[in-house]
């Protein structure tokens, strides 16, 4: 039998069955009668973590809670209609906005501490101004590690706030920033400090997860595609690695399609995989909306080509106007990504216009950031309002 | 045996006891060797929704993936070290951040939804311009409803965007936006709008699930106090009803103490708790850094003072450097909320200076939003950086 929809106060109670949110008696708000027989029991459990949940594929010996805020088990969500207009069998969106810190970046960083701390480093630091510094800020704090975060000299304190929160080391460096990836890894190792820098090991290790739970959520039928927005490459080899390893243990039985995605405005990946070069070439004045991937010398570009054609893969290059389009088109799904992790749905709009996906094709878009990461970029997409006074509401819904 | 880390390119290997990033070889990234036997198996399965973990206590059919984003499931943060500080047993943060549009309203919405849908409604609306009319407008898109987001005449448009990019039907309303709640639900449910605002019985049901998950992630031991930043009500409703109906299965054995977490600057529900009266009285000028509480008149403001005095509750207000003070706090512990959210830990240091609160007590804190929904309350919180050359790298990092 149906409960009923009873009065907070008085005695009234009410049907269900239709619109109704407060009591005609008194004016309170009115509540759901309370159930009280349930199936679930206290022997029930709820989920482990990644880390748990995947521990033989991680080189740890155990999965430690002060290194983790909770990251992965991201929802794979369904989007029909956005498949029917792009013409595809399936649409699904994999949205990593929902992590600690709202972004993928936080399975890279929980995965680089537990090794850190494994051999016994205490302290950490990473070359970022974007999701990777707040990750790596927020993750060092509650690890209680002493946390470098080296930033650009140049770069507007509106970015520096987030970062800033979790009370790293702030270093502004004045000097190259693609020379101090490098410097940086090199004068850390030294210094006995972990930098976690976009593509190592260890965070290549965490974003195997993001194949690992793609591969779960879809009952182990591998996608057609999977569209990742490339920057340093370190996301991208770590989704290829996790299937890797998931086919080499007989879970699955064959690789996706790997896409990589790129901006128009810093493509060097796609630029070196359309000349059928084998070493990616710097960028010389990159310029894209999707910063989160302007990188324009990515440390992993050459093994993410090297992937690419290992599994008959595919780079695509979109503008911003294509990025800013498939970032609306999202939103109309429901997620809100900053544009950098639009890229692939507007990648994948490029492939069906050029007939290269199809009807039959299951394909997963990597929603890498939250929108509210960069609410600037809204400044570019149009906002469309009406206006009534109290009195007009009634007209102004009816208007609709 | 440990695995290696070895070369993406060249033949080299290294042990993966060191911080080692790159091959000494070829320059190229390095990774860790596959993993090939697993003990997951193709047979287990990830985990449900919350709806359908819970749908004993939710009054609909069945649950519909066209109107879930993947709410819920939402970490229970340990604070080991802020437990210390603030002389508890045990002080655990429950992290709403983690939220398809990054706040506790999701839970809400998609319950709300799920009725809508049930009882034939394709339209909906809310009144909000925070974290409930994102909220709504995403939900909305993704189910493909008419949606209306009633807005006050006089917000800013950096307020608008992160709404408008769901692209819902946007009103600004010229008058009394406190009417307007009411003036919606009466017109809505004329018109056949189901306006899921923030205190109707389908959002509390959804906030229902946050007391659910928090007794399973304590293994159905109740913590002793749960503090909640409370606005109109609902999600402090919510939370109390989800401990009742738990309390009644036999799933749990006592209530918890309810803490209703509230600003200086418009604590209504705080003030008429001080002065034992049943009813809230209007605040004439709220003013608080905690925007998305900061309601004057809170529809369901005498129910939560019923509830807290029917389970012996307590409520406490501070102020904007109390909720400052515990934003960095909690940013300490990696977790960035919005103002609002940091009131219950303010709340919490304030029961404990006040000896309320011991060092037996186990706390939960909500964490109701994202620190990324306000960055303008960045301004208030300091920035330490320092400075150097790329050539100074080392020295900078030597002198932490």
């Amino acid at each position: 039998m149906k409960p009923l929809l009873k009065c907070t106060c008085c005695a009234e109670h009410y049907p269900l069955q239709e619109i109704r949110q407060r009591c005609e008696a008194c004016g309170e708000p009115l509540e759901v009668e309370k159930i009280s027989r349930a199936s679930i029991k206290r022997s029930d459990s709820l989920p482990q973590t990644v880390l748990e949940r995947y521990a033989d594929f991680f080189p740890f010996a155990q999965s430690d809670s002060r290194l983790s805020l909770g990251e992965g088990f991201t929802p794979l969500s369904d989007s029909p209609r956005l498949a029917v207009e792009l013409g595809l069998g399936r649409l699904l969106l994999k949205n990593e906005t929902l992590n600690p810190t709202w972004s993928f970046k936080d399975r890279g960083t929980s995965a680089c501490l537990h090794h850190a701390a494994e051999i016994g480093c205490t302290r950490i630091g990473t070359v970022s101004t974007g999701n990777m510094a707040v990750s790596v800020a927020a993750y060092g704090a509650r690890a209680g590690m002493d946390t470098f975060v080296l930033i650009s000299d140049t770069i507007p304190e509106e970015k520096i706030a987030p970062i800033a929160i979790h009370n790293p080391h702030l270093i502004r460096v004045q000097g190259d920033y693609g020379e101090l990836y490098f410097e940086s890894l090199r004068v850390g190792s030294e210094m006995g400090i972990y930098f976690l820098n976009s593509d190592v090991p260890m965070r290549v290790e965490g974003s195997k997860t993001i194949a690992f739970e793609m591969c779960e959520q879809l009952a182990f039928q591998v996608p057609d595609y999977v569209v990742v927005p490339t920057s340093a490459g370190g996301n991208f080899r770590g989704i290829v690695k996790g299937f890797e390893e998931f086919l080499q243990c007989g879970l699955i039985d064959r690789m996706p399609r790997m896409v990589c995605a790129q901006a128009v405005g810093c493509a060097p990946i796609y630029n070196a995989w359309l000349h059928g070069d084998s070493q990616i070439t710097r960028i010389q004045t990159p310029n894209t909306i999707a910063h989160a991937i302007e990188n324009p010398f990515p440390p992993s570009g050459n093994q993410a080509l090297r992937k690419i054609r290992e599994y008959d893969g595919l780079c695509v290059a979109v503008t911003d106007d294509e990025i800013l389009q498939a970032q609306r088109a999202m939103a109309g799904e429901g997620i809100f990504g900053q544009p950098a992790a639009a890229v692939p749905l507007a990648a994948i709009r490029r492939l069906s216009s050029d007939g290269v996906v199809s009807g039959d094709d299951v394909v997963v878009c990597v929603v890498t950031g939250s929108g509210l990461k960069y609410t600037a970029a809204l400044r570019e997409q149009p906002i469309c309002t009406t206006h009534c006074t109290l009195a007009q509401l009634r007209e102004a819904l009816a208007g609709k």
